[in-house]
């Protein structure tokens, strides 16, 4: 599509304060000669990516260094734990892992929104320790000034939030304030693509990376379309960008992610690659699927 | 119930960097004494309110100039009317109604977030010769900073907003931002009686009025024990306090509220008065009451 196609296919009342269609359209007719360059470099070397599969909650100390050695063996750099029940077990967890994952790799925490403002920020000037990359939804999603408040007080760490956005509208604010470092837009969470192409524009706008969330059954397969049509067409740049990956539930897709070296490969087949397999939807559709009907 | 008991039946997370369970006991402490007398003070002369009935749009001008009239007579003192449609159109409306009802009775406009935010600055310094007390929703709900920011820029009219505000996190960052004037919050909206409070709460302490939204059906029913209560226990103000009223469906409801001289006079029947007639449910129930089934 060309610029203006793409652009009158975005909503931008109540957005016009900080970006305009005028404006969308000459950043994407300034990246527009040069896409073919970064298709293939992503057609080669893939998108760069993260994993949340070695830090969640519960898993015994041994368990997460065992997954922490196998992620590196398979060419992962940036690791995210949960953080967020208890200070000083989040303090145990991050000191593991950064143990085995090295001073030279990235590591990053989410708390999935346990903390209130002041507690975010304590609790964080005590994880500091670790060299964090980001702390993901440090408090209520809903909190813009929340943020912008935490964001002030635990520089360089940034903030990381998004999944939980529900419009481009909140999304604005984020940006005005300062209230996140990294984007995390959800595929699912926002009114389809439209929406997400206008947080995309602000994004670049503001300069702020775009890590879309994933993880959830199918957000892999959604998310990669979206980081990688970023590159190539609206910011153009990989600095700071990374997608999530979560090793999970992939075999219920027609067109499941293909990662390669800790980075997402670009999907080729038509589509949004979220189609699931028949077999699937006939095992374990509710409420008519056979493991359901098998439970009575 | 006592001040504690109040404050905990309220959920302070998320807000406790702008108000904790111990201010709130001691604000509650503090109008303990005097409640008595304002209690007798709503039963001798009732809350004041304001009408929204003269001003809907697509009303000729000769049916809102009666409307003025008639409400006029029955003691009216604060009007409501819509814009937003067309700057030209709410200029000529404005104009009819603040010659009907005088410079010394109250006009707010109410823009049901037709606006974008320059827009509704540029709007509102248009409108700003009538003299209007607020204006109401002047832009999306949700966006926080571009009511902070409209505030700002047309001193000394107020900005209300707050009908589709979900929750205290939302409200919290409208004080903190000063991006209201007048709080509007909805009984049906918020998560119930435990969260209006929470805002109760914190309006009381920014010093905000509360001026709760109503007119929908049943709405009138509900606010008037929120405002009333906020006034014998949380602010003891009534200063730019008026609560909304349309008159409309009210004769579906057991306990209908009772206007006097435009004020609310206090509910004395137990409960939030909003029981439906059961030959109301049995007439419009969807779907099985009678005008829908007749409808086949």
């Amino acid at each position: 599509m060309s610029p203006e196609e793409l652009v009158k296919a975005v909503d931008f009342r109540y957005i016009t304060d900080v970006i305009t269609p005028q404006e969308a359209i000459k950043m994407l007719e300034e990246k527009f000669s040069s896409r073919k360059k970064r298709e293939a470099e992503m057609r080669l070397k893939g998108y760069p990516a993260y994993t949340t599969s070695a830090g969640w909650l519960g898993y015994s100390d041994e368990k997460i260094k065992s997954l922490c050695r196998d992620s590196i063996k398979k060419g992962w750099t940036h690791f995210k734990i949960k953080v967020g029940s208890n200070i000083q077990d989040d303090i145990r967890r991050a000191s593991i892992v950064r143990d085995e994952i090295g001073s030279e790799n990235k590591l990053m925490f989410d708390a999935n929104q346990n903390w209130d403002v002041n507690e975010a920020i304590e609790n964080m000037k005590l994880l500091a320790q670790f060299d964090p990359w980001w702390i993901e939804e440090p408090t209520s999603p809903d909190d813009i000034l929340g943020h912008q408040q935490i964001s002030a007080q635990i520089v360089p760490i940034g903030v990381a939030t998004g999944e939980h956005c529900q419009n481009r509208i909140l999304f604005k604010q984020f940006f005005q304030a300062n209230g996140l470092q990294f984007c995390q837009l959800d595929c699912c969470r926002l009114g389809g693509v439209n929406e997400v192409l206008s947080v995309l524009f602000m994004a670049a706008k503001f300069n702020v990376p775009v890590c879309p969330h994933a993880g959830g059954v199918g957000l892999c397969e959604y998310v990669q379309h979206i980081s990688i049509f970023d590159y190539i067409c609206v910011s153009g740049s990989l600095e700071n960008r990374v997608i999530e990956y979560v090793d999970h539930l992939h075999e219920h897709f027609e067109f499941p992610v293909k990662i390669k070296n800790g980075r997402y490969m670009p999907p080729l087949d038509p589509g949004y690659s979220i189609t699931m397999k028949a077999s699937s939807l006939q095992e374990f559709e509710f409420p008519r699927g056979s493991v359901w009907t098998s439970r009575k």
